[in-house]
């Protein structure tokens, strides 16, 4: 291996440029010479790609978003795209390619390795968490600590008024954003898919709790949930309960931008020189990733097909620890 | 005067804690007795009051939203509701009143003024900026920098991926907020009630922009726009350019929360301090304001009636600054 | 056991209150009375406990310090002491106590124990993360990232001058806050107990990495270097170096306070919850820790006497990634 | 005018990338060609120029430090130096100069134009606040916030401890970051040249304060009074009254760093645009400012002689809302 490939695919996340400048530092360290492909799959068709020394990634381990870019690639779904990709890396001799992103980026790299054997070792980039192969993705510390400080800062209204509030946060279908965030706010309730919480149930304790003593809610609601997005649960809520004081926030975007915290940026070097370390050994078709703190690979196909259940520990906790104003609530609803 | 009473009403706005401390704080410098009235008028009328000593706004300077709470009251509309605050206010021996908050707070208090002589100051306690009489209003600098963070955040998402974010921020029906987020957020559009823009002059540009080069644009959008809300303005846009990537992210009430700024520390104790020293001078139905960094009084009738404008050499900063994208565009709209 | 109490001793740690509030929380879930100690040990032998409600500990998970007050008692370490403290416990009528700190913490309560019978479960409130045990201990997260926030303030500036800046950060004697801070801020160097560098490598590495190119470095030096302060180092770099422009900045208790980071607040409430948890289950003399995601206690004399190893992984990722300026140094030396 | 340079000279301070931009886009918008100077005066000297496209500044509004770097240079205060400088500004045909920076950066420019008649208006660039001709300098609020932010931190200890810390914050021999980060942190005392604190009064007042009540105290120091830094200051302290248990911190460069606040990057953006259409209309030795909300331009003569007294008001501020416990002080002092 003399020459490797960086890029970042699908959802932007923070502490991928962290995790591009473990890629580029590490290479060089090992001898390899590193180029970066621009917007990922449709800049490995088009031949968008970049030498990149140690200059090109400095001051960049604090900044969100991609510097490398990234874009969806309608193209690499066909094999006609695929075909100049690959003239592509076999022009600018890529030896070997780390992907940053998520599932679609790795079902991409090996349907390309299978067709034509450039090797690939991916880095979990992803806000959601959603990975199996890894405990933590790059980016997701970052999206709750986003997530948590809006939280915190709707808390100090929701106290001064004494309202309920519908946070949105992202997370895919799973529940990983919303449960950290709705632990460490000290929201009310979390809605999410783990959960299986119905908006009977929802209505049900925002009944007893508001009947007990006037107060504030904060119910963070997973944008997955298959009981609708917290403009629909607000909506039907406000239709049992009109009295109640209701807002919605939705903080879409917010989430995916702005510095890495430090446990994304360790983890992003870590991850960084992980796949590099692991195309040097000659691994293809794995997920670098951090499982009870050591470095692990994982095959795509596990990572692709297997689900990472959340911990039930952390359900627990919200009910516990936040949802005092519903406890004993289960005797009502009979 | 020996006692006086503080309370906040209407929106919740960073800041007001400092200035209920410096309230406190001034009154027992000055030898007078304070009392806090819970949940603004609401709390005159049930009579929801409590002695305040130093030790009670220890530790609340950096707080967002408002001890005291802040609630709308309908029934001090009424003269009933009014005349029971009046017996309460008689109750617990209060000589004057200091009000944090807007134009709602203000209009109550003249009115109790010209039935019950119950002196009172007001403090501009907002984030909407909107009040004639201060440069600045308390809550105003925290939520144009929490506003900022939001945008800071959204463009590196909005970089990396080359797409068109509306961005709606508070204000009510006035562009301050959007204006100054704008200009320090380098976005390249600001569409607020001041500046007047049309559905056709923002397709207009983004259809100019765009053709120029493929790029990241962020619109920052007022609320009290005529034109519609972010998430209407997007989708009349979405209609005439569909090949745009547009998002819409709402802020919402996280605008109203957080740590207040240094600057908005400062405005509140200082207008806490001047609205306490114009009660005791013999004060009565006039807002505590800062104009040219200088304490000054204006009447309640003033600042209900007179509009601020907003400096319009803001409004070109970003044409001039951020709107390069669409430079030369009137040209090609003739 | 129908009574507990909780208390906070030694250094305080961002993280605390939100313990504080689980263990709360948590005692009354599962229907045990709970009273709080201020001041630690101090306050057990003066009779210093309040009880707790639900809402004595609401709107506290987002604050930095304690609640409950922390203190030295040097009365404590008598027996003299230590019998008033138990004639109180007994006088309130508690059961069990979790107490919330480090190693001296604990080391109190078995002695304690073996004296008096009052079962104790500890958790890890310590920023400095040297507690066997636990893979973190609450404070620790937070505290990273707010060397982290300085570092990339000094890296501004830094990048601006080409200077040599030298943070010392906390972790008494062990380099875990050094480690992460310096991967994530990109530092450099990391001058610690375990990387065992001598002065003599800093000024090699120095001489190096400035004769190659002016720039600048950012050096981080846990404080419980035995080679010294960072003050002292930067002292003798500029001895052998005076052409460098070098600057020290001591972080100090900045370090301390803050609101804690999401990870920090779930790790708290997961460990108050199991602290209460694990007093019902009749443990004792241990302290509820996660590691590898999984909650365990581990008895007091092993949290005392063991060393928790720093991960060497981490070092290396500091030298990979950051040390560049200095890679190929080992060949000068010799 | 057809050409014009920017450069940043002396202490970097938050907001100079900022005001970069707004001089570049600027320039541009009026036809005018735009060169970055890199290093100051010393790239003057070397000839260390660059073309600056908008391009060039896009995603720098939010960063702190100088892309165009800054250094001292002894060299340009030679006639020699002078005059290479001038043979670059010839050979790169620049008509014109805006200097970021401080008073060393005026007095240059002034120098520089009596002997070359190069043109140069300049933007008030410092944290320290301390130039006359503007209200505030660019750089300052965000200093403040950063100031406030660390203070806020250490009172979460302090009050968890009772202990008394003094901060030691910058502003050359003025007390602009002391008095307003000492208002908003409610800091007990602020110590600086404008209110001649003594070491006696200190004491006096910590004396009388610790013997009301056992609390925390919160003392900050401006790096330029006359009675010495924090840590000397500290060390008096201590020999006086050893039963108190405090701490010191030395906040150093953070306070230069980070991202600009809003008020920082609309002031520096106003500045950058005002320098520009200075220049154009013929305007040369002059620092632009903004007093009272407007522009204006004020001689370098009188910027580098004249004195910005600091607001009374708000040292008294301080006194009347934080310094409750030292009050009645007087009297026991007598």
């Amino acid at each position: 291996m003399k020459r490797i490939a960086v890029f970042t695919s699908g959802g932007d996340a923070p502490g991928m440029n962290a995790c591009i400048r473990a890629v580029v530092r590490s290479a060089h360290y090992f001898g390899l010479e590193v180029y970066g492909i621009l917007k990922g799959y449709d800049g490995m068709i088009h031949g968008n790609l970049i030498e990149m020394d140690d200059r090109s990634v400095s001051n960049i381990i604090q900044r969100g978003g991609t510097i490398l870019k990234s874009a969806r690639s309608e193209e690499f779904r066909t094999m006609e795209g695929r075909k100049k990709a690959y003239e592509n890396i076999k022009k600018f001799g890529i030896d070997g390619l780390v992907g940053i992103g998520g599932n679609g980026t790795f079902t991409g790299a090996e349907v390309f390795y299978n067709e034509f054997q450039i090797p690939c070792v991916g880095a979990p980039g992803t806000i959601d968490n959603d990975l199996y192969g890894t405990d933590f993705t790059i980016g997701y510390d970052t999206a709750v600590n986003t997530a948590l400080s809006a939280i915190d800062r709707i808390r100090d209204t929701a106290d001064a008024h004494e309202r309920i509030f519908f946070i949105e946060v992202m997370g895919r279908d799973t529940g990983y954003i919303a449960v950290r965030s709705a632990i460490a706010g000290g929201a009310e309730m979390s809605v999410m898919p783990e959960s299986k919480n119905s908006i009977k149930e929802v209505i049900q304790k925002l009944k007893h709790g508001t009947s007990q003593s006037k107060s504030s809610h904060i119910i963070i609601v997973a944008e997955g949930h298959e009981v609708g997005r917290a403009q629909s649960i607000a909506d039907k809520v406000k239709k049992e309960l009109p009295e109640l004081d209701a807002k919605v926030t939705t903080l879409g975007h917010v989430q995916r931008g702005g510095a890495p915290t430090a446990a994304d940026r360790v983890l992003a070097s870590r991850l960084g020189l992980g796949a590099v370390e692991g195309l040097i050994k000659g691994k293809t078709n794995v997920m670098a990733g951090v499982i009870n703190r050591t470095l692990c690979y994982t095959p795509f196909k596990d990572t692709i097909t297997k689900k990472k259940p959340i911990n039930k520990e952390l359900i627990r906790i919200v009910e516990i620890l936040n949802g005092r104003k519903y406890h004993n609530i289960e005797r009502e609803i009979l």
